[in-house]
């Protein structure tokens, strides 16, 4: 399939200004872009620009506030619970982990948990945002439910990510982004639009039985947790996405398990819902609440280096880090641009029209 | 294999006074022998009272402390470390999660990495010490080198296991207590005993080529993470586990990585160690610091409810939710009596005699 490989001040501008254009003030604007981007500057393309006229739906619809009032509304030392009113989770997410942030500077640790928000871009983005105050960050989402739980057909769980950022010396920080299932949905939009199949244990079909056809979940078919089957692990990957629903959705009121609010606009939303929007939990924890962090962060770059230089299988090259593949992309893209898919660009040609942003080719 | 079936009550009186002949304080055989023996109340059999005489013996090499002087080394209102003194990670664990109770009292939640410890026993016991206080518990512990990460030939993780556990209200509680491997390694003990071959994605051999011999990792094979290979996201499992080997090993001053110490007092100590002995970490997380506890016991009623009520896929009778089927177990066994294996019988008479204890068989 045909790419435009765009740089990233033109898809950063474009951005900004289509938020602009919806409401945003112009503070969210320049972070609902930032963490928009950083997805396509780290190769999770499914999660970047590729999603701005999703989230314009969702506004068009009236479900994203454009302008809401994010707040803190129950709290203690080390939590909060946040109202997203709401907003763009590309906005309520950063002010979230701001929080925790904020918190754990005080006691520590900081735990907020998010209600009444939306999709929040890539996980790893907010987590991240903990490393340059020598903090470990975590970050993770509930989404509306496409995976099927160990010994069932019906779609319980979103792809609930974890991730988990932490800091190192001289070595790049450790900045694990996953899923809880086996592969994550946007893999398998890319082998439907290559018309491939999937590999076996990522998808089931509506009766619970293996596929590989990579377009099973529009009949009814669902995706499978982290394992894929009982025998290798499944209810574990059900498990941990059960836990990122209980700690998004259920400890802060917003909806979990199946009555998550969808992505597309054009999905109605459940009739009912058990609680407000979709969920978010964040964690920071300082290093020198445990010891010193100049000690952690040499053990850190001992720790990394020692994994890199773990002996490679036959046929491999080397042992990566989690984190390794996306700061080596994220750095080329910056540089060299980055590329989007043919229906993607003609997306963004729909809202710059729509909008009169012009979005230029370079 | 023939097994023999013991009262709950005489496994732990013979516990407790092998403990107590070791030179452990009166509380600390008690605790010890709780823990031990809720493995095999639990079904987790490879960690229960089998690994009884595996206590002795590194008591008997030196590398445990019967009279531990476990203690708090360095806090903040939310964080601590624990210094386990060498100590049965049976009696540290609980030392460090009780510090983490108390200080999410205080402030919301409390997170304690400890150092200097040995081996735990079942990480979802420490968890579920949270829950009669109506917090969420999070357990995790790193573990002598089996696993091999993704594209790798070395044993460089444990199976490091992440519990949680998750209170309801009129429901039984949520508890999720797993290995990050596809599969724990007693499970592959107990194919090696009864010679049948490991499934696909369990292990590797010493080149890296998937095997399903279940005696590979005595020649140099290695345990794989949950996911199995990289297709299925093995790259999540080995996220997951250096995850927890981080924050359990590098956070608190302990060993990490490849240089953890062995749980077999027969296998010598690593030459070099970055850190003092096995490492934990716990964490413990107020409800009523985000919402009332009573709402969100309601809501988890409704989640479990709603997962045990999803539609099971063809020839599955039902939907599990996490800890259903250990809890299950452990009130049958409780009842009718826990059944050993006859090496495990064989191995306690060898303990009777050296401490004069009586095992009495029913």
């Amino acid at each position: 399939m045909s790419s435009t490989q765009f740089s990233y001040q033109q898809l950063a501008s474009f951005s900004r200004q289509v938020f602009l254009a919806i409401g945003c003030p112009e503070a969210d604007a320049e972070t609902a872009t930032r963490v928009l981007l950083s997805a396509d500057l780290r190769g999770i393309d499914s999660h970047g620009i590729a999603r701005l006229s999703g989230y314009i739906r969702l506004w068009e619809a009236g479900r994203v506030n454009a302008r809401p009032d994010v707040q803190v509304i129950h709290e203690t030392p080390s939590t909060a619970v946040v109202d997203g009113d709401r907003g763009l989770g590309l906005v309520v997410a950063p002010f979230a982990m701001q929080v925790a942030i904020d918190k754990a500077r005080q006691v520590g640790t900081g735990w907020v948990s998010v209600q009444n928000s939306n999709h929040y871009g890539i996980a790893g983005w907010h987590a991240m945002m903990a490393l340059q105050h020598d903090m470990i960050g975590i970050s993770m989402t509930n989404a509306s439910a496409l995976v099927a739980p160990t010994f069932s057909t019906e779609r319980m769980l979103g792809t609930n990510p974890i991730a988990v950022a932490i800091p190192a010396g001289t070595e790049p920080a450790f900045v694990a982004d996953m899923a809880t299932t086996t592969a994550a949905n946007g893999k398998l939009e890319i082998l439907q639009r290559k018309k491939q199949a999937a590999p076996p244990g990522w998808i089931q079909d509506a009766d619970g039985h293996p596929t590989t056809d990579a377009h099973a979940l529009k009949s009814g078919g669902a995706l499978l947790p982290l394992g894929g089957d009982r025998e290798h692990g499944s209810h574990k990957g059900y498990a941990l996405g059960a836990i990122v629903d209980i700690l998004s959705g259920v400890l802060s009121g917003a909806s979990f398990g199946p009555w998550v609010p969808p992505f597309p606009a054009y999905v109605p939303m459940p009739t009912y819902m058990p609680g407000k929007g979709i969920g978010h939990f964040f964690g920071a924890m300082r290093i020198d609440a445990f010891r010193p962090a100049e000690d952690f962060k040499s053990n850190m770059d001992q720790w990394i280096r020692r994994f890199k230089s773990a002996r490679p299988a036959a046929g491999e090259e080397k042992v990566l880090v989690p984190g390794d593949p996306e700061r080596e992309l994220e750095a080329e893209r910056m540089q060299q641009g980055i590329p989007l898919l043919q229906p993607v660009v003609e997306d963004l040609q729909t809202l710059s029209q729509r909008f009169s942003i012009p979005l230029i080719i370079s």
